[in-house]
């Protein structure tokens, strides 16, 4: 056990959709590595709540094989592995139904002293109806937290619905909204770098910066989400709720502490600021795509339409660009140019800070001609830290400049295993730290932003535009910032 | 040949003080690798000057000699090297006398059209009566430059004696007074580093930076040098010149050019704006100390008294420790450390640039524990740079902040055999280029600072403070910068 790793208070979570893909892939396998630092409790328990008709063991058995799928080997410790499947506990439940809920509530029954976390990883036209239920059976204790997975809603109205279900049984301080990009490495070293550095802050304004490029690109396709996909497009699913608040966390002003309020006031501020995108701004400054067949690493892919399986033409994008505004002192005249999809050319996230070109060039190549700065955050693949800076070109031959660039490999600087975002997330919950999730307001703020391009992209004629898989996007996306004089950093 | 490489004008070299340590170390090397380049033209001619009866072809032998002592092994071309012997002359000459100056006039006669370089690598005590002579003869001709080695005089009065004898032969535009530490690739970026770049010029001054340190130790004692070294003496040899240019190069405002005169009009300014240090400040701002017997690399070694072998008491200093304030808008309360010296720990040349500490922290920590940012502009023994920040320290402990450096590494960046300095500057004098040279109203403004400081330590009875060979010089250099609540870079 690592020193630095504090064993958080007792508790027992409940787990909605533990059956389902996100428990599997993620929750479990983030509660197993927590166990491996001995972070949770002896007594603590895990209480696995689906539909289907499992038994304790039979459920146990399907972590194993979970576990064994999205851990690497090297970290399989057979004897932690047996302490964290004894705590598992699995209770069959249709939360539109009766059935099962006296049964939850005899397994956690008793320990109403403990920390209880209801993470509901279901669909969120569930979360009202869960709570209600939670509410009914007398399971919300003083010591409750409902964790939400996104989407909230699908539009202001439907947020604002949820909202309201789950605050009648919870009060905001017990609602964690989040969003796994925030509980990143990256994205935190990001608040340590604007406000544990004298370096930046001064040029971190429209004074120093040229604009800010937001890049979220998946390589896969919709794969086996279809269904769930197509109902709500990339905007909803990716820019609504990720690229907003890392839009957020690089624009805010300093927070005048960490605690939760502080931080996402700040957020919350910027979010208000957003230029509304609305009438012919919409096709000006929105690009949505969809991805068509093409080939990926050598492989022929199917495009989305055939991928959905589905008979009919679909209008769902699985591409946006868009160029946001933030109007306010600090960000005036600083794009933040946004895009996000499936099937493109690489799976990439990153935050590129542009600085502007210099005023005056007293070297032998034109101010124009110098390469501008440029600060690269990168969140995966490989979270990592990239300055951009001109350097002289080493030799006799006179003042010549090149590009050089600072590096900040986090896994090679620190060597240590990554933790997941939903490691330290799922700690922050129980801890009772809500800073890095989303605030009610902050949520609907964002679909307030959010509307009106959905609203517009619905009554448009055209569908969204095509793009061949593995490529960088329909070409308007391209045409987006080219028009502006500037350029998607592509490495 | 590289094609970067543009072979100058042909040229005859003259090289007073021909058999010399400087001409033997420093300057036909260079040459050498130049002529490897295929920089020099093919009849360009190196005519060596010392006292010494030699013909041509022992001095040969002896540059030879040198050459293969001070070229690493593999860039010994023996083709080049026999084309390279192939440009040397020798004539023997007394430049106190009348003997040889004919023979001299000979050697270059004819040869008018070409570019001249008279290169005095002797006692300063001689660039007067060099250059008398070398009028006197008719060698000065319109292409003709004078290069003058420090130091230049060893007060104002004796700066301008010489800088007045060398101008009644040469005008200032032919005179090039060299600082090898200007033609370093490091010193060149850092103005690449500060006008290439928008990231660092809107913090370079009083409000970002809290202080700067300009460090050139040497592991090294006095040597065979310690005839000049004792008439001399750290401040004279090391800070008037190398330390107060590398403190221009940083604190200079941005020049509208990279033409000689605008580069040299702001690093005039800089000196002119130094707070001067006279009165009781002397004592308060300058440390001098002499090293004592110690040990280096485990073999103990003698105090500099022992190593000049005299038999009296010196009281030169071999260290000295300053701190220089510079009075303008830009750096006022901005304190510039410097400090040189011979037998430190160990070899090093740096600046640091210090900035300020957060104005207030967000994290679980006081502003005061936050390591502040630093950019170390690394001269020798690795040329380099380095911009330490802070990140996060990742894992699941909150957020817990730590120091990391984005590193460059010049050789490591850009795989080339580094140029020494000489290389550069040499080829600068052919091409006329004195941008790289101290003009003679920048040398005298530098005397102008130092002698105050000279002449209170003349007139203080106390000796320089003892420090041990190997150590970081006397206490007091710690206490200097530690009284102000800073400490000394080291890593």
């Amino acid at each position: 056990m690592s020193p630095s790793i504090i064993p958080v208070e007792l508790f027992d979570l409940v787990v909605f959709g533990g059956t389902g893909d996100l428990a599997k892939r993620k929750l479990l396998p983030a509660l197993y590595h927590r166990d491996c630092d001995d972070q949770i409790p002896d007594e603590s328990r895990i209480i696995a709540i689906s539909r289907s008709e499992l038994d304790k063991d039979t459920y146990a058995n399907l972590v194993r094989d979970a576990l064994q799928e999205h851990v690497s080997e090297e970290l399989i410790d057979d004897s932690v592995l047996d302490r964290f499947l004894g705590r598992l506990d699995y209770v069959s439940l249709d939360a539109k139904a009766d059935a099962g809920w006296s049964e939850l509530g005899t397994r956690l029954g008793g320990h109403d002293d403990r920390v209880r976390v209801f993470y509901l990883a279901t669909a969120p036209g569930l979360f009202g109806e869960v709570c209600r239920k939670i509410n009914e059976n007398r399971l919300n204790t003083p010591k409750s937290r409902v964790v939400l997975e996104k989407p909230i809603g699908r539009d202001l109205a439907s947020a604002k619905q949820i909202n309201d279900a789950v605050g009648k049984v919870f009060a905001e301080d017990q609602t964690y909204r989040i969003d796994h990009y925030l509980g990143k490495e990256t994205v935190q070293n990001l608040m340590v770098l604007r406000f544990a550095n004298t370096l930046f802050e001064p040029l971190w304004n429209a004074t120093a910066i040229d604009h800010v490029q937001i890049t979220v690109a998946e390589a896969i396709g919709v794969e086996g989400r279809g269904g769930y996909y197509d109902r709500s497009g990339a905007l909803r699913d990716m820019v609504q709720n990720h690229l907003l608040q890392l839009l957020c966390l690089v624009a805010m002003e300093p927070p005048t502490s960490l605690t939760a309020d502080a931080v996402r006031d700040e957020k919350l501020k910027v979010l208000r600021a957003l230029k509304p995108i609305t009438g012919s701004d919409v096709s000006k400054k929105t690009v949505r795509g969809q991805y068509k067949a093409g080939a990926s690493n050598g492989a022929a892919v199917p495009g989305y339409i055939d991928e959905l399986g589905s008979d009919f033409e679909s209008r769902t994008e699985t591409f946006v660009a868009m160029k946001a505004e933030i109007e306010n002192w600090r960000w005036a005249g600083v794009p933040f140019y946004l895009r996000t999809g499936k099937r493109l050319a690489t799976r990439t996230s990153e935050i590129v800070v542009h600085f502007k070109s210099i005023p005056h060039s007293i070297f032998p190549v034109g101010a124009d001609d110098v390469t501008e700065n440029r600060l690269v955050v990168r969140l995966q693949p490989d979270e990592g830290m990239e300055l951009s800076l001109m350097v002289k070109d080493p030799g006799p031959g006179g003042m010549r400049l090149r590009p050089a660039s600072l590096n900040l490999s986090f896994a090679e600087t620190f060597k240590v295993r990554y933790r997941d975002a939903y490691e330290r997330l799922l700690m922050d919950v129980v801890r009772g730290n809500p800073t890095l999730f989303m605030r009610r307001d902050e949520v609907e703020a964002a679909w307030t932003w959010i509307e009106p391009v959905i609203n517009a992209w619905q009554e448009q004629r055209e569908p969204p535009k095509p793009y061949t898989a593995s490529s960088w996007g329909p070409s308007a996306a391209i045409a987006l910032i080219e028009r502006d004089g500037r350029t998607w950093y592509e490495v």
